[in-house]
């Protein structure tokens, strides 16, 4: 029976998911894993992939596509670009994982752009011909499909949408070396970075943070009326409204989906976005849709294995 | 022989050329219009049509598509949407035009994507599969190719780049009720204003211009030394390269095309256009290349053609 397994690529650890190929999720297992740059360590994947099968009754032969999801740029040709958090030898897993699923077809797929696919193919997208997932986490990701097909772009920087600049004026730098990028004021770091700025503003004490990117104590301050968190989520609104607005004016989806880790608190923030988007938006853009992602952490492993299937 | 018909539509008349279906223009003619709302005006452009194929010994019969441009938006599903500057019943022209010419496939194609779209098949953008055709004139035009294929947007406005903010802190309007629009900068009423505005604050006096759109003279000065001619062409080229960065981080197409009315003077503003992109884009996309268009006013007949054989 044909099966496709998407495979989510993380430091410490992979996720795996055997699908159907009408991408029903029919099993899933995490393999610890490390460095995946030896032949040792391609093996350990592979074999864990093959007991995943065979705890469920099929084998190698019956896998004819794997899709794996990294945490880097993939361009348009589904080449792999540098991998800067992760320690991975594509080339060698591919190898391995092609001698060991010899019907396999296999695709590479940037993080953000496998959520998005995945969001396409069993998610809130289905049926949507074009939409962005703004996967907000660590960082703020992105996804852009157009056409029913994810835009990865000529280098692997489509979807890059987190380094939108939104703010000329700003003096702090980025990540990317760059100023006033979206994911600047929109990621989870950025949200508690502007808690503490508004908290020294005002001279209130900040609530107890567990770390630098635990928006949770942000949004459970600004249930609790916290002035400083409740500023920090609009700059947040305003900063993404702004962006998606920036989005419409160029490729003019037909909804906006939030995702990711911070996504998770939509419902709270959902109402300041719309309007923030609807205040920056051209006119006839208004009525676009802002959702929220429905498969969480799995729209990744999904949108790999999606990938690979049609690829 | 099959034959495809590109229709360009204007204020006050109409363009018309006779494609083979491999891209070749045969044949080309101009019909006085005005507005086309009655079956009297509908049956002056049908009959034009037919005058154009048999000066050149082709019939009705042998019209396989005929695609129009229009200056307004038409979405993903070749809807159009409202024409503010011309007089067209759209319905009517289109249901003539189906009597006239039986075998043919119809499509309707905002102006910007239909020059995007004849540059992807005849021009600049021959073989490449993605990229921005930026159409710089009295206003700032595009038309955004990925895969292949042009992406109108859910409400047709895909590719309106002119209104992609690059100012947070304009306090005029932009035409379309927003502040800081990439077209109050880098379109030829933009430059124009930078320039007056250049002058003001120098204490000189601004060359004869011919209008509010004269980039021609302000071109002629900035090459005569004009300083504040320089420094309203360096606005410009800095305003589209911010613009430009940002379509990366969303697309990240393979290259730019400049065409249009101000695109013609590119070779003067080159240099400093592609500077300003290299300042403002991620790294990884500093050598996308940036080009000029290569068909002129020609360009949205040839993709009116391209799009209604096509869809």
């Amino acid at each position: 029976m044909d099966k496709v397994l998407g495979i989510d690529i993380g430091g410490t650890s992979i996720k795996v998911g055997m699908f159907s190929t009408e991408g029903e999720l029919q099993a899933a297992t995490k393999i610890p894993t490390g460095e995946i740059t030896s032949e040792a360590a391609f093996a350990v994947v592979t074999e864990g992939l093959k007991k995943l099968l065979e705890d469920n009754g099929f084998g190698p032969q019956d896998v004819i596509a794997v899709g794996l999801d990294v945490p880097g740029p993939v361009d348009d040709n589904g080449k792999v670009g540098m991998l800067a958090n992760i320690e991975l030898d594509t080339d060698g897993l591919q190898a391995t994982i092609k001698r060991t699923f010899p019907r396999a077809n296999l695709a590479f797929v940037n993080d953000a752009n496998a959520a998005a696919l995945g969001e396409l193919w069993q998610g809130s997208a289905k049926d949507v011909n074009s939409f962005v997932l703004i996967a907000i986490g660590t960082g703020v990701g992105g996804g852009v499909v157009s056409g029913g097909k994810i835009i990865s772009g000529a280098v692997g920087a489509g979807g890059e949408i987190g380094h939108i600049t939104v703010n000329r004026d700003e003096t702090a730098s980025c990540g990317c070396g760059r100023k006033g990028c979206l994911e600047q004021y929109a990621s989870a770091s950025g949200i508690v970075r502007t808690y503490k700025q508004e908290c020294a503003k005002l001279g209130t004490k900040p609530v107890k943070l567990d770390g630098p990117t635990d928006t949770l104590s942000v949004f459970t301050a600004c249930r609790a009326g916290d002035e400083a968190a409740q500023k920090a989520i609009s700059v947040m609104c305003d900063c993404l409204g702004f962006a998606m607005a920036q989005m419409s004016a160029i490729i003019d989806p037909q909804i906006y989906l939030i995702g990711g880790g911070v996504g998770g608190g939509f419902n709270m923030f959902a109402d300041e976005l719309r309007a923030s988007f609807r205040k920056y938006c051209l006119a006839p853009c208004a009525s676009t849709r802002i959702l929220p992602a429905s498969l969480g952490n799995d729209a990744a492993m999904y949108g790999s294995a999606f990938q690979a299937m049609n690829s």
